[in-house]
């Protein structure tokens, strides 16, 4: 068994454990968000596909206004902001990027209150912070991201149930997740069709809208950083806004959706318009007739706003099948270290 | 002489008169800013690269947080949001998508104040926004913007200027650009070389950073729904992250960079790196040694925060030479229409 198969069998429990952790910092949370009007992610890779979730959570809640941080604003052009009404949550496994270090700092000093969510409480990030938001995912040795990244999840859904009036819908769904989770790792339906697809395919796209766009984004991380293929992520806007005309036979294309919301309709209508340009649609989540004519590749039975805790699921099991079939190691994957630097020699000081 | 190519000559024109016009709405731009601490883009496809460039002119020269709207926050979840004290500047050249005129609706009832920036003074977006920022670029025929993607670039700087405590040397600035387009026009410096690689080369990826990046993302999107091949846009920050481990020989490589700015080293050492694995390096703009070795296309003689209104312009030349080279009528690319739609049957209304 591969290191990362046993890390993305590990999910449940870890998400488990972060989520009993951070239910006991809401108060601390609120306090902290109490004084703020928007939220501003800051991260880089996986960690910036969780922060995609957090900011779809929030707003799609109507809870806080929130988007992504350039962190070269912070580490390039150096001018300050106001963010005195601002609330910065900065995601990094490891606590130790140093943009991403560097950018809490900046804002900070721009007058926002600082939330570090990383796997090391004694990271720089995690110690800088007015506060951190621990995951309990153990050591992760595989270099994709899984567990980390899904506790990341979870630390997404603490924020914006210390946000929210009423957080009880949020937090009896998060509290189903884990059992989910174990249901897809243990049937692994669909998985086998899907690598064989992807194997033969010559080009693939990843798409997602909404509060699932994250989990699309990144699964085509893992694709390409993992199976060292091209692979483009594409929100379902964007990819309508013009990519489509491009699509052709001998593209795989992967649509990823939750059960319900308002999402659905139109995902299902882009999965058959890409089947009728050819495309091999496999389709992860949704409901039943959700990729109906291609590879269907079932998600977790959770409302849409914590779908992503299990959508990404079937994703990583593809990507570390795939890896094997491609003849390579989905653990160490070429030109990747698990500490990432944007600039490899300078720390962006130039 | 293709549609296209006319109305890229009629650039240095339009951004002129575009300018001309919208300094004179400083004051009122002025006073509906002077409410507010935060911005917020809503946009698509081109008129999104122009809001990405906004936002980094905002933040990079330290006058306002801005970031980009997710539009089904307002189409698809419909939550209210708290933005009395945002300014939300939509984007629209022909100010009719009705996910944009949608999207600025719901911000209004918000609470925010309204700006729209539109090629029509009697469209939807414009009439119903607090303040309408109308281009100068006249009747676009061709699918891909040109000159309505660059006046809204001057819109952008507009908005800057009127949030700058000193706006002159942003205003002296823009009132260079015209100038340095037209020579770009004229000379045609590199154009053939770099429509030679980019025909015979297998896999084509469009990078830039901070200011440019809006550049980079526009002339990959260009290249894309112009020469019906896919073609990526990845910010160096992301390209760095992980593709960069997918570069191979086969691939064109496309990097924009300012003559001047803190992004020029990292644009260097990103162009060397990318060469040094084998990828074909187009370098468009930069200082001298930006893409030794590769395709060196010259940029506009102007700093880094108005360098976008020049930048693109070799891509633009680029674009509309190769779809010819490749047998196809740039003017009326496959599968696209002038006004855009998101959801093509039910406007979003799912």
């Amino acid at each position: 068994m591969t290191v990362m198969m046993r890390e993305i069998a590990e999910q449940p429990a870890a998400v488990d454990a972060t989520w009993r952790s951070l239910r006991q910092q809401r108060g601390p949370l609120r306090g902290l968000l109490g004084g703020c009007r928007h939220v501003l992610f800051v991260a880089r890779g996986s960690s910036d596909n969780a922060a995609i979730y957090g900011r779809y959570l929030l707003e799609s809640l109507g809870l806080l206004q929130a988007a992504l941080a350039a962190p070269s604003i912070a580490t390039h052009y150096r001018n300050r902001i106001d963010l005195s009404d601002t609330c910065v949550v900065s995601v990094s496994q490891s606590g130790e990027t140093e943009e991403i270090v560097r950018t809490q700092a900046w804002a900070a000093e721009c007058g926002a209150a600082t939330v570090a969510v990383t796997n090391d409480a004694g990271s720089a990030l995690a110690r800088s912070s007015d506060l951190a938001l621990v995951t309990q995912a153990g050591a992760e040795r595989a270099v994709p991201a899984t567990k980390s990244y899904t506790t990341q999840l979870v630390a997404m859904i603490a924020v914006a149930s210390a946000a929210a009036p009423d957080s009880a819908p949020l937090e009896s769904a998060v509290e189903r997740a884990p059992g989910q989770m174990q249901k897809l790792i243990d049937d692994r339906a669909g998985i086998d069709q899907a690598v064989e697809v992807l194997a033969g395919s010559e080009q693939t796209l990843v798409s997602g809208r909404g509060l699932a766009l994250g989990t699309a984004m990144e699964i085509a991380l893992k694709l390409e950083e993992t199976c060292l293929r091209p692979v483009r992520g594409l929100s379902y806007a964007d990819l309508r806004h013009g990519p489509i005309a491009v699509v052709d036979p001998g593209l795989a294309a992967i649509v990823v959706a939750a059960r319900d919301g308002p999402m659905l309709t139109g995902m299902n209508d882009l999965a058959v318009d890409l089947r009728s340009r050819g495309a091999a649609v496999i389709a992860i989540g949704g409901s039943s007739r959700f990729g109906a004519g291609g590879v269907v590749v079932p998600g977790p039975d959770l409302p849409e706003p914590v779908a992503p805790l299990g959508l990404v699921l079937p994703g990583q099991l593809i990507v570390e099948s795939l890896a094997g079939h491609l003849g390579l190691d989905p653990d160490a994957p070429r030109g990747l270290a698990k500490v990432t630097m944007t600039d490899p020699t300078t720390g962006g000081q130039e």
